[in-house]
Parts: C-alpha cells; sequence; structure tokens
C-alpha cells in the first residue's frame, strides 16, 4: 500500500480470479468457461470490426440492445449492457447502496459481491445457506435490504424456483432485488419476466457461459426503465464506451445464432448428467446444478487432495479453502472428451493408485 | 431517477459524450478519433483472438504488458491496463481521492475529472487558465492536493513543458500527480522518464487516438510499483478481467507496428500545420496545438453558429456551449481529404455563401 491509498479501503480485500497458470497446458475445469468456440456469427462479426477501431463504439449500443429485446421480450430502455456483468453487478451496488440501504446476500454464493460492498463502503449481512447448501427464501421475506442473490447460486450449482424469486422481491418493495443469472441458461427460471411487474428487481445476466464469450466481457443487466436510468447515470459517470466494438458486434452475432447457442446449453446439460453420475458412482456427494459446473466432495479424498492430484495429473479444478466449502470442488462441465479425461483421473486418485 | 437511487449522487452530471448521429454519413471531426485504421497487425491479432473468445482474458494483461514494458522502458509492476484510460483515471479518484484529499485540475481540461470527483464524493478545486488559455503551472506548486493535469490538454490542444510538470510532481511530495496524455504522441513530452524519480507521479495515456484504437478500449497508467499496486487492488475489486482477448491482442499487434504509429503521428502533424495555416487565413484565432485536433474561433461567426452550419453540411466537430469556450469549436485533424473539404464548407459559412 503507498502513502497516498486512501483509508477507506484499508479493509479492502480484492477478488481473487481463478488461476492460469501458464507453466503447462491444463484441462482447465476451474472458470465455467464454455468448452465450445463462439458462434462463427459472433467471430464473423468481431472479425469486421477489428477493422474499425479508430471509430469509438457507440455507447448506447443501440444494434446490440435491439436484437437483445427482441430476444428477452423487453424495452430499450429496460436493458443496460457492461464490460461483463461484474460492472452491472457494481453498478447496482454504486446506484442502489448506501451507509443507509445495506445488502444482503447468501453467506456461501459469488465471492464478488462482498468486494464490490466494501469497495462502495455499503453494510452487508450474509445469511448462511441451509445445511443442505440450498438458499432458504423465507429468510429474505419482508428483510429490508438490498438483496443481491445468485440463481442458479454459486458455487454450489443450486437454483431457487421463479416463485421464490417472486416471493422475495414482492416482499421487499422498497429495496432493490438483484437476481444474478449468470447460469441460468443451463437450467435456471429466469425472473425477465417478472420486471414488467415489479418496479423493484435487477436481473443481470453474462455473455461469459452459455454465448461461450467470456474473453469478450459483455454482460447486462434488464429491470423496470427508473432503475435502468439510475444505472446509466452511473455508467456515464463512470466510463461511456464500456463496451468495445468487436464485444458489442460479437454479442449480436450470438444472438442471431440461437440455434448453436441451445445445441450447446443441451450438449453441457447432457455431459452433466453423466458427469453427475459417474462421480456419485466413485463415492462423490454431488450437489444437484442447474448450472455448467457441479460442487462436489469425496468421503475419503479431502477437497484440497484432489485439487492438488489433478493439477498435477494437469487438470485444473477451483477449490474454496473456507470451512463449509473445503471438502468440496467446483467442476466446470466441459466436453465429453474433458469429463471422460477427469474421471479416468478421479479414478486412479480415489483408487490411492496415484 | 428511481426511489432506490443512493442520495450521494444527487449532485452527479453525467459526462456528455460526442454525438454519433446516425441520420446519415458524416465527416466525424467531433470525437478526436483518427483517421486511420489500425495497424493490420493489431487487426490481425484481434481477429485471431476473436476465435478463442469462450476463455477468459489474462487479467494481468502479461503479453500486454510484457510489450509495453519493452516500448516505453518501464518494469512490470509500473504499469496498469485498462478499458480505455477514463477507468484508469477514475481508479486514480477512487484510490488516492477522499474527504480529506481532495483534488484540483484546470476549469477548462478534460470534462470527465469532475464527473469522477462527484462520482466518488472528492471535494474538488477547479483552477482558471490564464487568458491565453494556457495552464500557469505555478498554480500547482505545492499546492497539497492531489493534481489532475492533461497534457496537452484538452479542448485547448496547449501543452506544458515537461520541466513545468516536474516541478509541479516534485513541489507536491505528499500528493499523487496525475498527468493525462490522452495526446502526447501528437508533440507533447512524456513525463512517463520521470515515474522512477518520483513515486508520486502517475502518468496516464490510451490507445483510442495516435494508435487509433478508440473502438478497442485501450489505456494504462505508468508509474511507482507502490502506486500500481493501490491501482490494482481498486481494479481486483472491481472488474478483474476488465480488458477483453481481442483488444489485448489489438494492443500486443500495435505496439509492434511501431513504422506505421509513427507514420500516422507524422500525417496527423501535418496536416494540423496545414489546417492551421487555412484557418487562421479564413480569419479564425487558431490555438497552438500539440494534439490531433485544433481549437478555433472566427472573429464574425459564433462558435455555435458555425457547428451548426457544419453539421447541416454533413460535418460534425464538437461545440462547448460555455462562456469561456462558446466562440470556440474543437476539430479533430483528420485525413488530408476530409481537411480539404473542412476547409471548403468553412470557406463558404464564412464567405456567407450558406
Amino acid at each position: 500500500m503507498s502513502r497516498f491509498f486512501s483509508k477507506k479501503y484499508e479493509k479492502l480485500i480484492p477478488y481473487t480470479p481463478g488461476e492460469q497458470p501458464k507453466d503447462q497446458q491444463y484441462i482447465k475445469l476451474n472458470t465455467n468457461e464454455s468448452p465450445f468456440p463462439p458462434s462463427p456469427k459472433a467471430q464473423e462479426m468481431a472479425k469486421i470490426e477489428a477493422e474499425k477501431l479508430e471509430l469509438y463504439s457507440d455507447p448506447e449500443c443501440r444494434d446490440l440492445v435491439a436484437a437483445a429485446c427482441a430476444e428477452l421480450g423487453v424495452g430499450q430502455d429496460e436493458i443496460l449492457f457492461t464490460n461483463g456483468s461484474d460492472e452491472i453487478l457494481n453498478f447496482a451496488f454504486m446506484a442502489f447502496c448506501d451507509e443507509e440501504h445495506p445488502a444482503v446476500f447468501p453467506d456461501i454464493t459469488y465471492g464478488f459481491y462482498s468486494v464490490f460492498a466494501r469497495l462502495n463502503g455499503v453494510p452487508y449481512t450474509e445469511i448462511p445457506l441451509r445445511d443442505d447448501f440450498s438458499v432458504n427464501a423465507d429468510d429474505y421475506i419482508g428483510i429490508g435490504k438490498n438483496i443481491f442473490i445468485a440463481n442458479p447460486n454459486a458455487p454450489t450449482g443450486i437454483a431457487l424456483p421463479l416463485s421464490d424469486i417472486e416471493r422475495i422481491v414482492k416482499s421487499n418493495p422498497e429495496n432493490v432485488v438483484v437476481v444474478d443469472e449468470a447460469y441460468v441458461d443451463f437450467g435456471g427460471e429466469s425472473a425477465i419476466g417478472l420486471i414488467h411487474k415489479y418496479d423493484n428487481l435487477l436481473v443481470t445476466q453474462t455473455f461469459s457461459k452459455s454465448r461461450s464469450m467470456a474473453g469478450a466481457r459483455l454482460g447486462f443487466g434488464v429491470g423496470a426503465s427508473s432503475i435502468i436510468r439510475d444505472l446509466n447515470t452511473v455508467k456515464y459517470s463512470t466510463n461511456p464506451y464500456n463496451v468495445n466494438r468487436m464485444t458489442m458486434a460479437a454479442g449480436v452475432g450470438a444472438l442471431a445464432d440461437r440455434d448453436y447457442f441451445e445445441q450447446n446449453c443441451r450438449e453441457i446439460k447432457k455431459n452433466r448428467v453423466w458427469l453427475t453420475d459417474e462421480l456419485r458412482r466413485l463415492g462423490f456427494s454431488v450437489l444437484d446444478s442447474k448450472t455448467n459446473f457441479v460442487f462436489a466432495a469425496h468421503g475419503k479424498v479431502g477437497g484440497r487432495e484432489l485439487y492438488l492430484k489433478l493439477k498435477e495429473n494437469g487438470i485444473l479444478v477451483r477449490h474454496f479453502e473456507t470451512e463449509r466449502l473445503k471438502d468440496y470442488n467446483r467442476i466446470t462441465i466441459g466436453s465429453m472428451e474433458q469429463m471422460k479425461a477427469l474421471i479416468d483421473t478421479v479414478k486412479k486418485i480415489t483408487e490411492e493408485k496415484i
């Protein structure tokens, strides 16, 4: 820390992204990336823009907004695109939370919520998940704080039914409920349909997972126009050209290629069923995932030990060394070839052959 | 404003980007874009990445950092890349300014500084430029506040000599001096060489102008490793993957193509000389620019009138309707063809033929 660093950040602990070692080629199952390349249409449109980078990107993202509105059934003033969904989540903390308007979220969820809260000086409460790692919706009914809820949740993969989300939104009319649907396309129920019914709901999604665009950085939020207007005030006071030309075009291309998107989601779900069955057969406890990852613990091999042995054998998974999570690993659903390589290696490890 | 919007932003007035009308094709001389496409190497490298967007970008931007360090003569822990230089400027306001550490900058400069100050609740003072629109370096000697200074300045185009920048940095050892060098490649003197001498200096630059990458969003800051560490704490608490894969690769390509970069800068400087002479011949007062734009006022045609008549005739320039600036327009230096079209139209307007 330099002597110039503001005291307001003394307690700030930055987010730790998944490791990206460059010492060898790994089978990367640690950051919930897609095993499939982006849609050929997305690639093609991004490449055309690469030739026109001398011109600023459209701060209003008009072409992308038009394409997304048609797909999602929302109005052009009800959506805002950002540099990944991390940016819209931070904007939501900035716009709606402060000393008088604290935040609440589960104790086990996307690790960035607590970082955003600290960054913005927002008091926050973490509500423990149940023993089975599920969110108890009743804990959030009429809680009177701004709620951040990942649905499906991470790193558990467990989804709440839409009826529970609606109960939470309905019972907190004086607070904003942010539903982070980063993984919704793999089996969750989206709350986007509720934005015309409740003006205190913000739904965020990302192109990183189901649309194979993690490296392009594209996310968005959907909500009542009054909420989106506030988020735009923050955006235009932060980085008006937050989405670059290539990513914007890739987003339009990805939305135009619905068949490719749906086929990839189906494939991930199929591989998830296969991997879950295989892991259970090997003695793992695997939570019921609606995402592109599973959260799994083995009765005999510790979470950290498994993570390290997999890494030694060229496979990366994500391990969290906290009390309630340390027996588990979060494993991204990849291609069937990757899943088979994982199971072969896990077999050897659990049979103590490695 | 929704009923949820935080009171802390009540006085926030967002930045207004240059207009991007889509009703017709304009000769765009209003946002200081380059008239030249990005380097073919930048295009080529970005296109390769468009095929790999399913993977997250490297949060440490290692390849880009290595290329830039070699070019700039700084260490890998002395540089940080961001989503445009707006992001690093905001990070600097976040990291180093607060209630107890106010900011100071000229009253006429990049309009985003005051927006960032308000966004972050930072008290700020604006010091008037001299009557000739130059910055008086003496105003900043030992001022004891964090200083934000665009050099060359915008929208005036006037540069301070490096010796003045050094005097300012040296006389404020307990404050951070941010030197925003967005336009330095067109004739200014960079302060990057001073970062090893002073640990309170942050120099920011962008690939938007001289490297024809406004639409890619790539900026960076260079400073002592202790300062860069603080800025990284903010980055990893905001958006760790802030630079996407395609932009990162384009940046590496642009840095590798030094001939192309230098040739374009020479061309802009040549066209600036030509345009300045022509405008003066037509009765304009033109400030002495070291940038890729000129700031010019005509004795007889008002600034707003000229802006509107140019727009009617398919040419966009940037007009600021404030008391000291309203007689002027900021005109981007484009290709010689664009400059000739501009002069032809200006001639007709000033001779009252339109």
